[in-house]
């Protein structure tokens, strides 16, 4: 007999993407932000271990909370921290979506999301994108076992972007929360933070790995009305967070400026990166991320990775049954990104 | 209708000690360690903020698996990492626990146990220790909707502790999973991790909290084989440690005559606090934690954590149903002791 529930065992775990630990490569895989983060971030970890770890962290991280409120304006009550927004997501599926209950997600999407609700013994929906990656109607359908509806916004692995109208329009007709996965919004135009003031069912997510360049730290949070957030509270570990990363991640958020900057470079160097590929033959979806997708008819997508990967150039090769296959390429420093296309450029020539 | 599981809009959060975030305490209410962690771990943080914080953490952690294995004497494989122990124990119950199952503790003991099966939409059975804390033989019973079985060693808030013989004994009549909780393991004379060799059902956790002075990094760790370490890895979240804390916990482990030296100064004054307590007209079992659990026949264990508490010493107030009140205080400085046993003994006058 097996000591795990049916479904860990029937469940393969998710795959991070690739982290090489030893070796020098140019990493464009995981959406990495490719410079150094705020030095108000490293200098409050100094500060922190002046006075030492000894002590357990705020349970609450109150400094960000007041920090973030300002930032959204709202107030510190529609804040939730988490150990990275991969935490919250666990946080909200384990709170919302018990054994056989229904969680929808559109296709393709963020991967982690069917390995939740496989986790959490759950049923699991994927409502296609149309084929120019526009939300289909059906997405907002009812369903009487519906519990979740999951949404990242920029999208992974395409780059693109809803509207708030257009998610708005899809919150009110859903009797269940939606959870806007906002991990790359700061890399986009608008984003659905008003749509929690007006929708008591929406959920937003952030992260400071990608534009804040601190994945490393392993920091995110949750914007949601307070009746949401009492719940929520009551299922995460009380000391999700540490106090280095309390304390950095508040300091990150504090320096605007810092994160202007460095979008502004990104969305050069991602509009570079766009028209190069276009260049090159690919087809790339107007990316609205950190990161675009390519796919081209005439290469094979996994060949390319593999010939990129054998000189130290990583990229995320993925493969989505019933859609196809393509690269997601990280917007790295333009050194990053000239090496990766004209790499890309020898290989098709 | 609610957004929440049924199970999570009955339960009441977890509430840990209080962790005040303005003004000075003298605080003995969550076992921390009063002294400042090895020089090595500020020292390894610092070394990682010279290649910045952008990059994701190592997922698996192997630099301290590997440490950490060569401590214990077990392959890496058998070695798990988590953010604060906490996290595994819901990585476990998680992973081996779906609704209705049932989660066996001893009573009273660690106060999360309940909410992590109240998360899990499980039944929680407590079985009361005998008047002398030690195990009930139906503890180990059988029941066939037993998952998890968890038992702190030592135990908190009595500070007690259970031979291994009588563990692994346990663990030979148990058809499930027995997770022994050593987050103050390092304070008693022995531990179970060789149990995890024997008995392919003994699941080890370990803490970086209290022993190493580290509870501000949220750092812990699994011992167990390697069919339950694959399983558990399914559902850890992907990047649940951050690049800060795994570099800071292996120089911690790593630094065992820092640990030794700190025990010994624990220990000593344990013995001191413990006698002092008993002059006092507490009881006061022998401890082999941080920790000493005082029962007192003729005062309120509730007034006398207030009136600390009014003079800005804090110690933990618990009363557990069935079984009575009492004072957890943690073994402090020197200085701190003494501050606290003072003041016990002006308000018991």
């Amino acid at each position: 007999m097996s000591y795990f529930r049916d479904n860990i065992d029937a469940m393969t775990g998710y795959v991070p993407g690739e982290q090489p630990q030893a070796g020098k490569f140019i990493k464009l895989n995981t959406n990495e932000n490719p410079y150094p983060a705020s030095a108000a971030a490293t200098q409050a970890i100094a500060t922190v271990l002046q006075t030492g770890l000894s002590r357990y962290p705020d349970p609450m991280a109150e400094a960000f909370r007041r920090r973030a409120a300002e930032l959204h304006r709202v107030a510190p009550e529609w804040i939730l921290c988490g150990n990275g927004s991969d935490d919250l997501l666990t946080v909200v599926t384990r709170a919302m979506v018990g054994e056989g209950g229904l969680i929808r997600a559109p296709y393709p999407s963020y991967v982690l999301y069917r390995h939740l609700a496989d986790i959490q013994g759950a049923q699991f929906e994927e409502i296609p994108y149309r084929p120019d990656w526009s939300l289909d109607d059906s997405f907002a359908d009812a369903n009487d076992n519906l519990r979740l509806v999951l949404l990242p916004n920029p999208n992974s692995p395409s780059g693109t972007f809803s509207s708030p109208e257009r998610i708005g329009a899809i919150a009110s007709r859903l009797s269940c929360p939606l959870l806007v996965d906002e991990a790359y919004v700061d890399f986009a135009d608008e984003d659905c933070v008003p749509l929690v003031t007006q929708h008591e069912n929406v959920v937003v997510t952030r992260s400071l790995s990608k534009s804040y360049a601190l994945a490393g730290l392993r920091f995110g949070y949750v914007i949601a009305q307070p009746h949401l957030i009492s719940g929520l509270t009551k299922v995460k570990d009380s000391y999700n967070c540490d106090s280095l990363s309390i304390a950095a991640a508040t300091a990150a958020i504090d320096d605007q400026s810092w994160r202007a900057d460095n979008r502004r470079s990104i969305l050069a160097t991602r509009d570079r990166l766009t028209a190069s590929l276009r260049d090159l033959g690919f087809e790339v979806p107007d990316s609205h991320a950190n990161f675009v997708w390519a796919t081209h008819g005439a290469a094979s997508a996994k060949s390319l990775y593999e010939e990129l990967k054998d000189r130290r150039i990583l990229v995320r090769y993925m493969n989505f049954d019933r859609w196809g296959e393509g690269l997601r390429i990280t917007v790295g420093s333009d050194d990053q990104v000239d090496a990766c296309l004209s790499m890309l450029k020898t290989l098709l020539k």
